[in-house]
């Protein structure tokens, strides 16, 4: 099959402009929003993006908003041209790959900075407030306040603020009619529903199922980090996952039980837990007695690798 | 001349439906949000608006989100018939008043909430984090971190945070072009331009010049609930100001002094200053030595009502 070239935009009026210029032709857009490193994951999310929409906005954007200082902003791995190349591998490809070099340059930095490296890259936050800058850097912040506060939000502090934040910033530069996002990020997927409502975007948000490897580890960019001991060790996860929800499925009702089997089988096979929870699906609150509309969400870590995986569960 | 009966909308999505139907017609749109009483100030917004966009939306709405629980939501004053006199009056009119009931109901509250009042009242919002609602109701939050901490901010801790994000939800409803706001709320006007900076909307903000009675008071809602006494020692504000700017002018530029001259009017007539600040137009950080580019901001108290006043001063 013929492969199509996406066109690439680098500018958020540019990209601004064609999605206007587009939707005057009355055609309906789609954003997936990704930050890269693309894998069967990501192209799922497309895929499924193409049955709602005409066209396909893919960013591509490793959004520093949402490190903290700590993190893995620096090692997140990267390949654009390898990007491009599996996006034109996908039937009927996509339109265009919005890929900005800084989202938080509002071009007013180096004017009135001392014109260190911070602000020669303009405006790029961190988890801290931005001092020294003369009160001129980003400092708008979206809090969606109960749903941020859990599971990642407590050992990522500033992740969803950062996460809303630049999901807001690419909703107003393309301007999308839909918006797909993977219930891989499960949490992530129901704050950017939340703020949608809340702040009354005129975006569809859907959730596209988690696409896993055959081994059953499910696909993260992260995964290359791996050696080949520990992604061995990290099917413990997903294996995990479904003796649990077997186990629901079986009467196990009691979800500390349900925990402990989880947390036994990751540390068994040398995972660190970040966190195992199993939360009501909408508000994400903790439930103690299995029922219908849950979800169970693990973060762990092997080696220096997090990894966070999760399972719906209806019983 | 012949006076022009605005479109009354409701809903949310008849507004947004309007606004599309009107940018395909190549139409541009102009917003003044408003909490209604409308006064001569509200009504130069509109005249200002008209000078850069062919249709405008007026919003009336009393945003309960940013009056934290002790504050005066329920005697803010309203009048809507009245309003809509005033703006058939203006010459040309508006196009659309957008009268929304309750811009925090999102028809998923009754189903789980007890249905006690606040409840029926549909997902209004205090200052408090919305607790007993099951995790489903309004919980995302703008926040201007740096410019929303001074001046009003210290005595309405909840106050920006309700603003930027009612605005930023009128934005996703409405969207204008172009949003008009009065210098008269100096603190908001330049948090409201720094959001949109921030998030990227795709709307020009434009800070309207303040409008003052012949006496010398500026225009506010609020200055119904003056008393005849308490208005004429209210004119202490904008006196002070006047004088500060002109003895700046005259060369005392510590700021310090021109402060302190004006806490001294405004307390001599009576008044109960909540704060007096020397500070930069853009950043909103305190001055001491008067420069170019600052402004004056005051926050006081005349029995009951507070009343915000400003004066920019370039020297």
């Amino acid at each position: 099959m013929a492969t199509r070239e996406p066109e690439i935009i680098r500018n958020k009026q540019q990209m601004r402009n064609w999605s206007r210029s587009m939707r005057a032709q009355g055609k309906t857009i789609g954003l997936v929003p990704t930050m890269g490193y693309l894998h069967q994951g990501h192209l799922s999310l497309i895929t499924e993006a193409q049955k709602h929409t005409q066209l396909i906005v893919v960013s591509i954007y490793v959004n520093p908003g949402q490190f903290s200082a700590n993190e893995d902003l620096s090692t997140y791995p990267s390949d654009f041209q390898g990007d491009i190349e599996k996006l034109k591998s996908i039937p009927n490809g996509v339109d265009v790959v919005f890929n900005p070099q800084n989202l938080y340059d509002y071009g007013v930095e180096r004017e009135r900075s001392g014109g260190n490296k911070r602000e020669k890259e303009g405006g790029i936050v961190s988890c801290l407030e931005d001092e020294g800058r003369g009160g001129i850097g980003h400092e708008t912040w979206i809090r969606v306040e109960r749903l941020e506060k859990g599971m990642c939000g407590k050992s990522r502090p500033v992740f969803f603020r950062g996460v809303a934040t630049v999901v807001a910033k690419l909703f107003n530069i393309v301007e999308p009619d839909v918006a797909v996002f993977g219930k891989k990020d499960y949490q992530q997927w129901r704050i950017i529903q939340r703020m949608v409502r809340d702040l009354d975007f005129a975006v569809k948000v859907i959730g596209s199922e988690m696409i896993r490897d055959e081994d059953g580890l499910a696909m993260s960019s992260r995964n290359v980090h791996l050696s080949p001991q520990e992604r061995g060790q990290a099917l413990s996860i997903s294996r995990s996952l479904f003796e649990a929800k077997s186990a629901a499925k079986r009467g196990i009702t009691v979800c500390s039980e349900l925990r402990r089997s989880v947390i036994e089988s990751i540390e068994a096979a040398g995972g660190k837990i970040d966190y195992i929870e199993i939360v009501d699906q909408e508000t994400l609150e903790a439930v103690e007695e299995m029922k219908s509309g849950v979800v169970l969400c693990v973060a762990a870590w092997f080696g220096k690798v997090r990894l966070i995986d999760n399972m719906e569960i209806h019983v």
